[in-house]
């Protein structure tokens, strides 16, 4: 397969192009303000895979926002693969920070990408490594080289708990019936250390309203006397970490998986600087749970942050009052055999116990996903990591994530196949962030790994 | 002065057309997009005043929002009353609470005045409670009947903090000369309980920034390997009280004046009910510091209440973030001897030493001022006392008061005079709230009960 890369210099212009039309369209999926810009992404997507050669090109309308559905079937007789990947973005809050707008996107060098990273909204989460496989199969289908069939599955509503993909998996198995699922929406450990991850935390996210007096007061006549809705929900959570940083839910840990003590000897051989780390990130120390590094931390530990909290008067200057109503977003990493509904229950249960008299507490669960492990000794993962090894000249280095696709588990437990999870970002890419990037090397490096895959897949499978 | 009532009944209509014209500017003080219109608002203080009969009007520009000055001198042998007030406004948010626009003012009944209350910001603090003063004053000059001198001082940033006021009082003692400071911008028990304010709390009002990472980051990447701000901060906020809801901060107490047992049991003679209190703020339990009851813990005891908070998403959905930095206004309130500058400091020292490492933290004070205790063995307040015993035919009960008009305690040292603070509104008010109210009747009776305290102090001075 060695035209992709003269077929790469040929196209690379082009497939930059594209992918930046792509990225202008902010499809904000959290914020029903940018409602027409989701769906005419949706459309822009339909439009690529036809133009890459795909057949059956369809918009599949779902109770939120449509599924793109695309396949190129060669033969029934061949393996299957099934490309995931999702065209909607997170909200470019806060923009202010953003360098540059994050729906006009531009090439920049960085530090540590001399020749150009794409800065915008989904560049890398996930138009950009999306993209890829769109670009990835249009070179096979031109060049009479897809050795399987391929089906695509492009979702517009991962950034919001994939709420209508679910039910469209259960009412389509036939449709789509694959060997195996490949997704392009996770990292690599760096350019010059290839990995691939084979474990992702499950998610449970929630929203808090605490409501103390029915309206705001005068924090003269009233403070001290009333509970504070305010300070009443800064105390309930702090009290959900104690003070080795274990998270206080009674049941939280009880299906956590605990690794042996070889398996975290193994997980501390990737290669990790604390220094780079904390500086990159401007911090003077890491923070966390007792008894863990870092690296665990961040994937083998189940986790408790609030996203955001609100309430009180919040503009310029001074307001001397006592909110009627205070609120905050939640979200536990889980990891795997944590079941999220039931850690979404038993953090529900416990939040409202702890509410002291005085004030009343809403929980509102907003989504969440199982956790996932996938093992190392199957086809997929092997056609995987020799396809990195071909185009990196490096074996990749398996890797537990940290981060969250709840469709992941469901994908197995309803399809029945294994996902492989192909990730092209860098932990640097600032996805979910002010200033989202994807290196230009890393997307086109995607562009030219991806076919191996599916050359080494269909050669393994037979 | 019988002729008041008649008085009253002949120009009512006009008192509170005039009352509503002023409420109609939106002279938020803490908003810069306001400026004009608080600026406006000067200018319709100072025709007021001219219009009530006052000589030497004027606009006395400061470095923020100008003060307006007026004065009617008749005799240099007679005492001086300096009459206080202020004619901005706090902020109307949430505005989305408040039943009509705060500011078009509309007059309804309510089940506490079925005769009507004027609904709209500053209608009671301190619009209307500083109009009320106005119209006193018209009536005594254009019947012939002031019996001392007045002068009047309105400023525009009392919900600011009086950020200039206090070098305008400095610069001028002899312009402000007098021998009485009255105010109205403080409450009454009931209608069919007149008081008296005798004590005012202090204020040391701050905001604090935690800084965590130096950008947004991907809650499933870094999630629990790095502090995040939001949390930290819940959780420093929540170590400011005990489990007794002592404030925690070292030093706080030092000063504290504490009441004996029979100033305490006095003061629980004033008419409670629990209850209705409860009631009326639709909540279930009263919450404040152990051993003391809920008018003590709003009026002699100091308090730390959360204003403000904010970090993070807070927009519609979920958005899987570690945010960069977490926000909050706190304000305390102090009690006498307590001295706000002390306590700014005590504050910030200690704030940032819990500080948790991985984390920088960042404290601004806003304002602040002394608490104030008057006696009530002066002709001032024997004085205002008699006047309400005229008026409502009951004499008043002296009663500390849990809010601050930090000016008060500057305007003793300054000009060496104490201030009688006559309020005539209820705590029902719903000051600093949506739907902020003043009923018609505590308006006039307000303009009503002035004429005599004038009467009376001067009948005393002599």
């Amino acid at each position: 397969m060695q035209e992709i890369k003269e077929y790469l210099e040929q196209h690379k212009q082009r497939f930059i192009d594209e992918l930046i039309d792509l990225l202008k369209i902010p499809s904000v999926s959290a914020d029903s303000a940018f409602s027409q810009d989701v769906l005419d992404t949706a459309d822009a997507v339909k439009t690529a895979l036809e133009t890459a050669g795909c057949d059956a090109v369809e918009i599949c309308e779902t109770a939120g926002y449509p599924i793109v559905y695309a396949e190129k079937i060669i033969d029934p007789n061949l393996p299957t693969v099934l490309v995931y990947g999702h065209y909607d973005v997170q909200p470019p809050d806060p923009t202010d920070l953003w360098n540059s707008p994050p729906f006009e996107p531009v090439i920049k060098p960085t530090e540590l990408h001399p020749e150009g990273a794409i800065f915008a909204r989904g560049a890398s989460d996930d138009k950009g490594q999306m993209y890829m496989h769109i670009k990835a199969v249009e070179f096979m289908i031109k060049t009479g080289q897809l050795p399987c069939n391929v089906k695509f599955m492009i979702e517009g509503e991962e950034e919001v708990g994939s709420k209508n993909l679910a039910t469209y998996v259960s009412e389509h198995h036939e449709k789509l019936a694959n060997d195996i699922i490949l997704i392009s929406d996770t990292g690599m450990i760096a350019n010059d250390v290839p990995s691939i991850t084979t474990g992702l935390r499950g998610l449970s996210y929630v929203e808090v309203e605490v409501t103390g007096p029915n309206r705001d007061l005068h924090s003269g006549l009233y403070g001290g006397a009333v509970a504070n809705p305010i300070n009443i929900l800064a105390k309930m959570i702090a009290s959900l970490h104690d003070e080795n940083n274990h998270i206080t839910i009674p049941g939280f840990y009880d299906r956590v998986e605990e690794l042996s003590e070889e398996e975290r000897a193994e997980m501390a051989k990737a290669p990790f600087d604390l220094e780079a780390y904390k500086n990159s990130l401007g911090i003077e120390a890491v923070y966390g749970e007792k008894g863990y590094s870092t690296n665990e931390r961040n994937s083998i530990r189940p986790t408790l942050d609030v996203n955001g909290i609100w309430g009180g008067y919040t503009g310029e200057g001074a307001k001397t009052v006592i909110a009627s109503k205070a609120y905050a977003k939640i979200s536990m990493r889980l990891v795997p055999h944590q079941d999220w509904q039931e850690i979404t229950e038993l953090f529900k249960t416990h939040f409202e116990r702890i509410a002291p008299q005085g004030v009343r507490v809403k929980v509102t669960p907003h989504h969440g996903g199982q956790g996932y492990v996938t093992p190392i000794d199957t086809i997929g993962y092997q056609a995987a990591s020799k396809a990195y090894e071909t185009t990196f000249g490096k074996k990749p280095v398996p890797q537990r994530g940290g981060g969250s696709i709840p469709i992941v588990a469901l994908f197995e437990q309803e399809l029945k196949s294994k996902t492989i999870l192909m990730g092209f970002g860098l932990d640097s890419n600032a996805i979910h962030s002010p200033n989202e990037h994807f290196a230009v090397w890393n997307y086109l490096k995607g562009i030219e790994t991806i076919p191996y895959f599916y050359q080494y897949f269909s050669e393994m499978y037979s």
